[in-house]
This record gives structure tokens, C-alpha cells and sequence, in this order.
């Protein structure tokens, strides 16, 4: 049903030091750097295998990474899978009692389709899952 | 330098409960459970692509995860990266101002070895990485 690790999210407050960061750790620099106006946040993209190291700041109080740093301080945010087909993900897992954060999904980058699941239904993780070609 | 995300590891108060849960997110229950005595930790394991998803539940009161658990919360506690030469890596790590967790690696399951990357060091992220064939 989940067929990867699509992304880890890591929120942080300076993403030009983050990637200074994460560049070393990954042994070189990130594959895609990218501001989503609507999600009012700076991403940066390592890709690890068939994965991707996010790095987000938020570029606005009040925006959900800036309220996650705020109440939690820095660190890994949410955890993407991708799904073979969203809907059909999203109609097992209302089913099985996850609870779908309403109005968070929808289109996300690149024409892909996303969808966000409330941490209290997976121990604490946000959870995103992605339907892309 | 970083071959893949060989697991993300989650901090959880009831393994069975969140097996419950991870199972109907997955689709399908764990592909692997262990306990580990030197972590003090039970350990499940779900498959997802090249990767995994490890849900720990600490065995005994101070233990590492315990003690997360009793600052943070149930959530995402570390993520693991594949690398081909965990000494090559230290060295480079180190030699770029990365803080090495001193004690908290060596020898893991199933003859791997991994070292743990101090969360200061990657914007609170605390990153394990493993060598393994």
C-alpha cells in the first residue's frame, strides 16, 4: 500500500545554515531548492536513494512550520509515503479511524496530490502521503 | 555518500498499539520484531520500499527512548542512514564540525555497525547511520 519513503520533512529556522548542514552530511549540495507561496515555506531537497531529505522554513508567523518550531523547536516535522492511488489510501485509512487533517491536502507540487493524517492517530507523526506519477 | 534511508525510528508508549495502528497505515502488519536488551527497547520493524519504518517502545525507565518519551512525546525520534563506510563517514563528519555521540554506537543488530550524529549538529535532527552488506 505504501510504496516509499517519499520524503522526511525536517523543519528548521535558517535554511541557508540547515543546508550548509545537510550538504555536509550528504557529501554534496541539494538537488532542489524550491519556495511554495501557499504553504508559505523555503524548501530545500536532498534526494537519498529513492528518497528526499526536505528542509523547510517558514516564511511567515503564524505558518505551520513557524508553529511547529515555535512549540517543538527544530527538528523532523512529517514523514511522506507515496501512494499508488490517494483516494483509495485515504478511503482504508478513514475507514480503519485515521483521522485526515481537512483542508491540508489537495494539489501539492508538480501536479502531485497529497493529503496529511493527524499525528494522534500514528504516535505523535504527521504523516503525508503523495500520489505522483 | 549516504546510499539510503535505511529507517526512520519512532518513539511510542505501547508497542501493540501502535502496531495496530502502523498496520493499518501499512496495510499489513511488521515484517520484523525484536527486542534489543542493550537499548533497553522492543522493536518493530515495518517494510516500506528500501527502507523501513521502526517503531521502539523502551523496555525500563531511563532508557534512551523512556527518557525522549518523557520530554517530547510519542513522535519521530531518528532517522538512520545506509553508508558504505561508516569509518570514512566519521571522519569526514567529524572533520566538518558534526558531533559523534560518544558511546551511543558500536556494534548493532545482526552485525551492523552504527554511530549516532549528536540532533545540535543537524538542526535537531539526531541521525544514525549504519554500514551494513
Amino acid at each position: 500500500m505504501l510504496e516509499k519513503i517519499d520524503h522526511v520533512g525536517i523543519a528548521v529556522r535558517n535554511l541557508d545554515e540547515a543546508i550548509a548542514r545537510y550538504t555536509a552530511l550528504c557529501g554534496r549540495g541539494p538537488d532542489h531548492l524550491e519556495e511554495v507561496a501557499s504553504q508559505k515555506v523555503k524548501v530545500a531537497m536532498f534526494d537519498v536513494g529513492e528518497s528526499r531529505v526536505e528542509l523547510l522554513m517558514a516564511t511567515a508567523p503564524g505558518s505551520p512550520i513557524a508553529k511547529f518550531i515555535d512549540k517543538r523547536g527544530e527538528g523532523m516535522h512529517h514523514i511522506c509515503f507515496k501512494v499508488p492511488n490517494l483516494e483509495e489510501a485515504l478511503a482504508r485509512l478513514g475507514a480503519a479511524g485515521m483521522e485526515i487533517i481537512p483542508g491540508a491536502g489537495g494539489e501539492g507540487a508538480g501536479g502531485t496530490r497529497v493529503a496529511f493524517l493527524h499525528p494522534k492517530s500514528l504516535m505523535g507523526v504527521m504523516v503525508e502521503l503523495v500520489e505522483w506519477d
